[in-house]
């Protein structure tokens, strides 16, 4: 979709989407040479296959819940909640209830 | 305080403080070679004077609202709002209602 990623200084909106969750789709929020943040929407049953990124990310949930594996350690994240993940760690994530999650990536110089 | 920083894949809470933020004070929740989360608290008539820092940085309000000045040029940052900001960019920040704010600064590598 074409929404334009947000300038330094331009206020955006990361509240819960609510009933609009089931119709919007994961979208970009900042995307620099330094750092990308994605509004991520995970559906209630929807899989997130294992997968890696080079740099360290944050990862938070914005409202529903997921479940968040690393490896083969999975753990509940939930509106309100938080972690991080060392670059290169292997993660998947499923929706246990309609979810949003904020997704932080720090990008690392020289990398796609 | 010796809040001791989350390990890679601990979940962390960032819920609204509520009347528990009178009591609290800024801490650093996640600090790698990278990237470094902190809550800040900024009571509502607190100000943060002019600052900058040299990598990237997001600052999304939790709770609370804040002025958020870029230069001389101002927003109001509430509950749910977010805006990234360009390294070295000099900003001030002052608490409107009292706030916590999360902020994530990409550290460069080779800065301090």
């Amino acid at each position: 979709m074409a929404i334009p990623h947000a300038k330094p200084g331009e206020v955006f909106d990361i509240r819960p989407l609510g009933p609009a969750l089931s119709q919007t789709r994961t979208t970009t929020l900042v995307k620099t040479d330094s750092v990308e943040v994605l509004r991520l929407i995970v559906k209630a049953g929807t899989e997130i296959p294992p997968h890696s990124v080079v740099g360290e990310i944050t990862v938070q949930c914005l409202e529903g819940s997921v479940d968040f594996r690393i490896g083969s350690d999975a753990r509940i994240l939930e509106a309100g909640q938080m972690l991080y993940l060392s670059g290169g760690e292997v993660h998947a994530v499923r929706g246990i209830v309609d979810a949003s999650v904020l997704v932080t990536i720090v990008l690392q110089r020289g990398a796609k």
